[in-house]
């Protein structure tokens, strides 16, 4: 879309007739085969990682689709809610490498970290560790640096007191829990960078599958923290790498 | 109903005939004065407050059923939800103390306190006062010492820490918090006594009136806390004395 | 943290460095092992069991957790949330008893009852008894007495009518129910002493898997009752525990 | 509709043709007057009260809906949700008696009483009294007589068992109750007779405008219990009355 | 409960002394076999076929409950909610009578058909089949004829109107429909007698699990209609025979 | 953004700059006034209506807009959601037409009725009728012929099937009713073209401010039905016009 | 039901009967085969498919339904929901196209496209392939001709504007999405054809399983937006046939 | 709490005592003026604004904790959700300066522009502005540039790819919208940096209040999104300050 102009200036100068240019924008941006459309052009412009959910797909098509994009010069390929089983089926033909408990598999080499500062991921009990090491593993795919700060939650505060030092050098904090979510609150009260809130479908009753870290966690007192989907360890990931390469 | 042994016995013995006894069954423990049926047993025979729930009442009915439990030797009343209006009505004719705050009269003299420990009441922000206010006078009018703790949220830990020994010197800790809630599972974390959480309807967008700390007071991660209605500062005052009192 | 104080005394008295003391506020308390930080000094400070959540671990994770425990003088531990298949594994290695109702382990002695009065444990009907076991037995292995009345729902009133000696006698009750919940309110109103209601998400249809008894016992017109998540047996037995030791 | 038989014979004979036929089956049964199209046919038939919904309507409107009825020799008109001020405006021109706690308004004689049996109407507290007298009266008006048994809510168990002989004398009882919604349980296990359900959006916080009551009331443990609206204190009435026709 | 009166007497007369009057009223209704509290005595007296909940309940639970009450002279035994498994172990030792679509079984003989009048049975699809031949079986096994109308949904009018004269001539009428459950107010719009609505969770998407329907039959614009829990058709039908044998 | 063609095209030939022309795809089709960027192309160029959502906006921002519409040629414009007050101070300046009831404006000329077929606008009681108008008026100003057909809920079936002719010749049915919204079922049932549902906020209770109506449509069991926003009788006539404009 | 004046008519004539007439009205448009009354009359007289909905039904019943329908005569059938085993059985006997990913079968042959235009059918992402193929296959099967646009969700905004000629060209577009189900706004403001959204359930955490693009699709800011059930693919088919049949 | 350190130092070199320190750690981070504990610390320490929130406190309370804050050097206080009246008040006594459309006041100076990049605040419609105007205003009292994009709403998608330059020269976006808030979407796709999205309670019927804006931008497909409670303009504004100060 950015490239609007550029086109334009091709058809002023004639290297491209009109309809080749209309043309272009519309075939440019991505591949069609069939059951997807995957966007090439962003991807090794960024010289980032690109992603592919692999949520509802096939073996077949996450393959399918990573082929496009290496054969488009993608260098690395991050793979989220990856199946056991999928892992397997592309771990023959792909050299990939599968972290279990975040389901998340990387094809190719993890860029080195240059990001600005650190990424802390926080999480609130043992049981929020795989959304975490979504989180985690995404942060580094992306070029960043990660601490890891687990089993901190709330009830237990000299837990994540204990961890200070850590927690006031980030330059983002990734805050990740179930049940209450008062982690969030509390992070956000010790630090000065922003705050990451991932909910986590951890709980049972009235947790409803993470609704309730989920309205806990948006009503925050403390300022500086905004929120992700329920589970999205990725997206916050993601979201932290972004804020940390600015 | 604990008297049926009682009454039983004097049947046998031919003190009541059995149609009075099933009369006094019925008829004895209330009087009813058409819009309510008013319980005077319990409340004289146990030395505490009787309690008047102004909520839908209008100021003759508080009136007319403060006149039956006087009349049957009551001598404090607490009146709960009670308007500024129907207070000046009702101080026209009885010795009434008004907390507009809290908006709770007590007609008559407040006990002396003979609890077995301090209750603490610690509430998130300025806006959860009127709340905590009720707890407080409510353990107040039963007789309980005990130690407001106001505006200590999670998001400025450190106000909460300043006050570590009153909180760890409590025998029952009333969390009064809206927003998220999060107090509750920081003092439970903290404290070794019973913790009652009680959200508040403070707070704007997805707290949804109370819902968003309700439900992570009862996700809470913190062991020994449990949680009344929305908003009822009433219900934890009174509770908290009861355990105080065991 | 409520050592602060005495740290803080010995660098006074030069018994410890300046920085040695910050390494002891930060390292006293747990024990990390990774995928947990393993609160040891209260636990045996208190000469109570230790409590592992089993929800979300696996049987070595848990087996992990218990012997850090016990290496460092734990006698008792509770294991709340138990799979039978897990319990087998634990049971392998340590001396476990294992409450397959209520999905509960206790590894060690049980503490010899201490406790002020009698812990009430009142269940609506067949369904609600894991719920109520686990209430019952959890209250057990904190060194209370546990009286248990199950199948006493409101809908039969002369069942729970026919123990009314033994509810108030209680000094605290908790009351366990499904459906529409109840049981909390009718309790509420027959003794003197907490009740703490026990949410169960069984029932079908809009009892919106425990929904409905939740809502129905936040808003119990009774005072003196409090409430604990949906199925949240460990914790209503563990609060119980803690007002019957006040 | 059921006449659509008899139309049909008026056919065959010549009495009507086929064109006025087909007109007779649109045409009869309402009278249209812009605002509303008003059933005459079935209200005369049966000699029974014509009903009109006040809720959004101008006294206006339910004046001219009143004349058409009127004319057409209906003698009872049960008006609910009626405001004091359309009240004021009705009475101006119509012989009205209206009851302002209910709401309700009746122009014409009261229907002698022709039911089976009696209907008891319990009520939970004070202030569901407005629901419960919508209730009563409507039943009064479609020819019943009604048994009132007020604030019997179940934390005060003996109010209610105190009135076991008229509860158990009921051809059926309507249980009017707000927040935890638990008197249509009690009774619906002390009585025989079919139970229908009232929750009134009586209470606050957790009771979320009486979806706590409604939901409560649909999971009764109780068989033989049903519920009509929040607050639909006419429904109640009108099924009772034709259950006690039956 | 309401033998209070004649245990009084006894206790006058001498004939029971005061203490075995009171282990009277404690112990007489019901039989304790540990997972129940079996109620003897209702069932016996009026008549009519004892209820098991089987939702719940082992196959071998649910043979001791049998047992107590058929040694207590039941003879017929309502079992609903039983599976296909626990039916054949119950067969094994009691004549079962075994209905797998509505998942109901029936020990012993159905009593013959003693109501007032006819109880419809109407449902929306196919897909409600199961609820309403609970409702049907439910209804036949307390004694009343039960006319079935299965398939009649609003969507297809002509379907329901072809069978108005069935509608017309029931003495209750059970609405059973999913979706939008707009069976019950149509129904309720062409019959004089009282109308059960019972919502199931047929349905998908904002079906909600029957939420849909229960909200839809809740605020039903006909008069005279009232509702159950989703998939309660047990309920219903118990109802509809109280009502029909008024 | 159609016109990126044309504009290349200029591009091509020089009649425009690539500036000038990146300049026309950003400016071209709408009017900037600081609170409000108005679309002006599309709207004099379809000859329809150009319309402005009056929720929230001052007389005088709506006053503002209508000017620059009506300076770029337009020559009818639909103001909805117009309070009384501003429909005054419109007036004052501008030749408006107001609809009270269905708080709807038109300035200008209504354009002729050029739709294929006839819209009938159905509404289940007199509380519909603000949204029903708003849809039937939307409709006439969008060029289409109107029926109305209002209070024909299901309740009083023969009220429907009375009108079967009309129903039966509509091109497009908009079904606008409240609490159960079993009209668009029905409806839907009944008639063989497209019926657009509009759920309204009429009712109290359990309709939970047209939830539940809306719930009811969106599970219609009825083809060819689809559901707009709660009270959204402007997008059901817009929506239907589009249609009859096919 | 448009059949009476017909009837009518024959009974003036005395063709038939009164009694006979009656009958006729009832019995004409359906045939009951026990578990389902069959729809005859409506499918063969308008020459367009019959549609028997698969979920919950056997594939015997299927079959069954399937004969009554092809015995009167229709030549096309459209299974919905219909599983991969029962579609096996159904083809056993019949000549069945089985579309796997929709899971949706047509017996007989596919009606020739007679639709006044094309209808597009966008979706968002991958995932909603299942639901958008059911809405295309249940249209072609209806006669219309369909253009499919796969995977242009909102967030990569090019690869919908390339294909803006295909959309814009539409009669009628069917907007297919989950998660924020943005898809149906965007499209709404690019198109001027009636635009039918169908949210779907694909998403996790607080998607609520399709509440979120519900809810979204709903409160669309575009006009000419309406909406039908999660995941109705087939019905969003339908009413596209409908409006392009116009 | 991150001066621990240095207080240790001092306890070590006997600088201060051990009571002293312990009195340092509790006493020094606030003062507390009875109904608020107010953070004086961190904010002249940071040199950046100190912000009151205004809802639920008096102006006569606003003025005290500014007073406390003046007095211990703050130089700009930012005072949100301030009203008309209070406004007043505070302007009588202090230099404010007020924004009534976002409901803000501030204190003394703001300070310069000193963040890395530029912040762009886009809005869906004119409704949304007071709560875009919150986060803009905010944005610019803690030093950022920030840029205006209103009404650009994706049902006119040009209106928004007209400022696509703006959008994609930003270094954080907040995008604030109402209804179906499809904006955070759109923008998500088009920009390479973080987006803050912000929910309105704009819209009506299905809106819920902002909650389905709230879920559609909390599903959002597009990466890079996070979410702040329903109409926090402020607290996007102070988060978008931290990410354009990192």
């Amino acid at each position: 879309m950015d490239d609007i102009r550029s086109i334009l200036s091709k058809v002023k100068t004639g290297e491209v007739s009109v309809d080749e240019a209309l043309l272009q924008i519309k075939k440019a941006p991505f591949e069609d085969i069939d059951y997807a459309k995957i966007d090439l052009h962003r991807g090794v412009r960024q010289g980032v990682p690109e992603v592919i959910y692999g949520a509802g797909k096939t073996a077949e098509q996450i393959i399918g689709i990573a082929d496009v994009m290496l054969k488009n010069g993608q260098t690395t390929i991050l793979i989220t809610r990856l199946s056991e089983e999928s892992a397997k089926i592309v771990a023959a033909s792909h050299e990939l490498t599968y972290f279990s408990q975040a389901r998340l598999g990387i094809i190719g080499t993890i860029p080195e970290k240059n990001g600005v500062g650190k990424i802390v991921v926080a999480s609130g009990g043992t049981s929020d560790m795989p959304v975490a090491e979504e989180a985690a593993l995404t942060a580094e795919a992306f070029g960043n640096e990660v601490v890891r700060l687990y089993d901190v939650g709330v009830a237990g505060l000299h837990r994540l007191l204990a961890h200070l030092d850590e927690l006031m050098s980030a330059n983002v904090v990734i805050a990740v829990a179930g049940m209450e979510g008062a982690l969030a609150s509390v992070v956000g009260g010790l630090v000065d960078c922003p705050v990451i809130a991932v909910p986590t479908s951890v709980g049972y009753g009235a947790s409803f599958n993470g609704l309730s870290a989920l309205l806990s966690m948006l009503n925050s007192c403390a300022s500086g923290v905004s929120v992700v989907n329920i589970d999205n360890g990725f997206g916050a990931g993601f979201l932290a790498s972004r804020i940390n390469h600015r």
